[in-house]
């Protein structure tokens, strides 16, 4: 109800904020009796992690997640897996300059408003640091789901105006990702060739991630108000800065007549074209499932701005602190994360279709 | 966890397949001793019913609702409203010519292999008729919201490629809607023009919503999961042949910058521009939301089509009965009612907020 | 939210005032290809309806159950399984004697208090005729977990003062249930002469039911909040007049040393005894499942009493109508009906605790 | 759906296991801007904890609650509060006596075949240290509820055949709780010495725990499947070692008449007589509201048994180790814990009755 939570039958909720004690989380639901590797979890989060590379925030924060229950002698029991990041240096920092101000385009004011009271440090439940917790979870996921046969990658295929072109449901993916996590080489190059540029303005600038799932078997997916795609959507909406999302043909396919967007299913079982990205009616059908997802540019700038205080008087926001010039980059992770716990969660709803 | 509701706190149920006894719902959680009324729940109806104008589906269905509870002396009790649409007809249809075959695009296959029984008149629950019953309860929840001063339209803004250009966001909407529900009469009869061209072809096409909610007070959201927006998006990406959502500066936005992008709140609380779409750290901040909802042509063609049968040999479909030629003007109630319910179930849980 | 739904995975949601058009239901979440016995359902509801003997309410209500969704062919096709029974006559009655009147130990002025506008008709929502609905779709339930060989099986054991001794986890059962549903045709007749005096003199007496359930697999429940006990217990305590609930050893184990109480495990799995009530840690462990459900009795009694009107002052209730002298012999049906929901329920749900 | 969770509107999920590394829980939507005592929590913690008094197990364990989240500058902030409670030298235990053993009427057995994969260590997620993070949620609806002027008070009534006389809806409660929280110190006396043989025969015995909240205002509870005392009652059985709820009248109430059992109401709207335990159809009525939960022996007792290991073989289960011979008087903290939880839980959702 609070909104604190995701999942029905594999459900995570979070808690924590920016700058408190620590964040984390607990998840419930996750099957038991099954090996989980531990490092690839903390392998993940470092993905995630603020400082890994030139363009993205300088901040240092460890991340380290600790495991608290529901793993024992290296496998999960079936109780809930709870876990927490302690933030590191919380009480150091000042925030004066952000007490009483409500910064443009943050949730300062919409959470003052509604809470009557608000915890200004650093953005609080609001900061994108709550999504640390996510690729914790997404990372048991991604593990419960590679040993069913089910791939997820994200990569960053637009930032600003510089787009990733062809087929993006096909690309190849480097083994190892480039700092923008953008798997042609050159266009990488540009990416972080512009972020650098703007982060030089003290400016910021949004981008794409494209997520595919490959391995998916046939069957995910409720009929109605929980059609696969619903859910994926309201996963990736959920994610700090999102403001939009399509699957298969997306907006583009408004464009299209029936016939040329109608994908022909094959005597094997797959489809000639996958305009429908993977999903039927709600309901997976074995094709790569694919989806985009656009993230605005930050809001934090190194700009002065103006704005007003908590008595709605006007003020100049100063552009200072350590903050991400391009969010894409370390929101893969996080989109995979999403994808990871929104698959898993239906691939066990899945099982009760059935008697 | 089967899919079927939508909603914390007014939460809506549905049942019923396309060509079974009936569809209907139970909406539970309306707040009680409120005066509906129920010709206007009729009306809204309506406009989503079949063979309204001649750019639409020519059957023929009354769609009349009958309540069968919660209400009583024009007032509702606080008891679930429960509530039935009869199916007319549904016996006398023959399907012998889909009854074993996997339509291009549509859900018999995925249904079929994830059921393991199908009923196969009419795409049965996947059939977009299921969205009536969403109608007449989004026409309950905007009586709520008229009452609390909060106003949803919806509009075509595209059809195939035929857009309505300017700001959308502040586009005059006429008293009387047109056939095809675009604001703009001139870009309207183009879009007719289009839609009825199409369906000589025997073909069908896209097209674009565009929502806009008025009124909505500041503080309606969760922050973490259950971000106004995001549930925005699951319930408009929960419509049939929903292909992508944005809202606010959506995928454009991806190609601002923060200076740009950011939105300057001002003394009196609005905000100089907004890009935010009405929200902001997924609570409504007052201005108006907007979103924008992305249809897919409709599979149905008028045009034989390859495909596989239920035993996976290739065979033909055929093209016949009546159908949507391009789904986007009756789909405006159905983004209107589920922008409704979202909203109104997002009002009542801020009452939770503070004790 | 607002309550009328039960169950997480195999979920019954109920609509409907005992004097409104109609009352009804829907039932999420079963399982799909499976055969079902819908005049199975019905031969179930009959025996909860008023008139079946001369010990019950002498009303007269056909209570009929129409299916209107999710079954086709004879089969469940995993859509949600919409059914409504209509109520008779509902519009001829005349309620003036009770439409300003708060009767004593009624929901009349709790209802009022809470919703501020009530359907005075009959007792409205709060009336049991609601639990017909629950008894449909206990009814599919009970097919369900046949099928799986799990039978579950209530009676009458006390009436008053009036107690079926000996150990009623064995007592035999008879193949027809006779007017009070106690399987002892001697205490039986004891019980049916008790509440015919009692009806006599205008006055009403509570009683108990025993519920047992064999054949129920090892593992069903979920360990922390929902024991299987606990799910079963809340399930019992929502039936209309129960005032107390408890399994195995129940209250009396209080007065047990752990010496005693303790189940001694086979080497086969089962136990010496069963105190546990065939629940260990809030999961089943294959023996027997048996519990107690007090009912008080009916409110409604054919005497005058004190009590007040809408404006709180002091009126005479007079007392007239068609009601149950005890409500345990039509509890039956309900008490059943209840525990096969919860039981199924738990089924479904213990599918997803290994992948 | 994995049972870790309770709660609708302010909801509790817990994790943790008595010997991993931590236990704890989060805490969803309590309302912001309120100040919390976080002393008065640990003091409510203590009450809890083992080791307080020579009737009780003699382990020794500080349990004390760190917050991480939720609270900032002393108060709400409506966001999840998160906790964690230390598991004290976890590691240093053996437990080579009960790893492949399944205790008698322990859980042992049933998660072992529920899950495949069992922390044997102190009996994991069954053991009643859980409960622990019970007390600290049930502690800050306490403090909610305090300030809206409901209190919640529960006490021993009985221990093993000694029981407390009278009307426990009307005793006096002394300021400070002896070590059996008995309020009459001479039953407690009584209590307290046949504890002490109890536990010198290495056995075990159980008890009653009633409970009694005034306060309430009317209102509180839903109709149909969420009963007041339904959720009270689901919380209650919820509790490790419990076998029976009954409030009001309960038990007792079967054999009474209706024109007995009714409560006339008053012009003041209070009742003459409390039959119904202060709920009626559901729906609190103002009246004091109790209610009594059944403790069955602890199932660990200082004797030797014979039970089987995981091979199903016969084996002797030694009596070792600290437990306590009764269980009820560090109950007391946690019944009126899941009291708190489940009487705010309801009042939060009584705020959206009407508009």
């Amino acid at each position: 109800m609070a909104g604190n939570s995701i999942g029905h039958t594999f459900k995570l909720t979070t808690f924590g904020e920016s700058h408190g004690e620590a964040i984390g989380g607990i998840l419930d639901g996750a099957p038991s009796n099954f090996k989980l590797d531990l490092e690839a979890v903390q392998l993940e989060l470092d993905r995630r992690k603020p400082g890994q590379s030139d363009i993205v925030t300088q901040r240092k924060e460890s991340d380290t997640v600790r495991f608290l229950s529901g793993i024992f002698e290296g496998k999960t029991t079936g109780s809930p897996i709870g876990f927490v990041i302690e933030n590191e240096n919380q009480k150091s920092k000042d925030y004066s300059h952000i007490k009483d101000v409500y910064r443009p385009s943050h949730a300062d004011l919409t959470y003052d408003k509604k809470y009557g009271h608000r915890d200004y440090r650093g953005g609080g439940r609001s900061s994108a640091r709550e999504t640390a917790s996510r690729v914790v979870a997404g990372a048991i996921a991604k593990q419960f789901l590679q040993h069913l046969g089910v791939t997820i990658n994200a990569f960053v295929s637009q930032v600003g105006t510089i787009k990733l072109a062809g087929d993006l449901t096909k690309i190849a993916l480097p083994k190892q990702e480039n700092d923008v996590r953008c798997p042609d080489s050159k266009v990488a190059q540009e990416m972080i060739a512009y972020i650098k540029a703007i982060r030089k303005e003290g400016d910021t600038v949004g981008g794409v991630v494209f997520a595919r799932i490959t391995g998916a078997p046939m069957g995910l997916g409720a009929p109605v108000f929980d059609k696969l795609h619903a859910d994926l959507g309201k996963a990736m909406l959920s994610i700090n800065a999102v403001k939009g999302f399509e699957y298969g043909s997306g907006f583009s396919g408004v464009e299209m007549k029936g016939s040329q967007h109608n994908d022909i299913i094959q005597p094997d079982g797959t489809t000639l074209t996958n305009n429908s990205g993977g999903i039927q009616g709600g309901i997976s059908n074995g094709e790569p499932i694919y989806f985009r997802v656009a993230f605005k540019p930050v809001a934090t700038i190194m700009q002065d701005q103006d704005s007003v205080n908590s008595k709605m008087e006007k003020v100049n926001v100063e552009g200072k602190g350590r903050h991400d010039p391009c969010v894409v980059p370390r929101a893969v992770p996080i989109v995979e994360a999403m994808a990871a716990l929104t698959i898993f969660d239906h691939y066990l709803r899945n099982k009760m279709t059935q008697i």
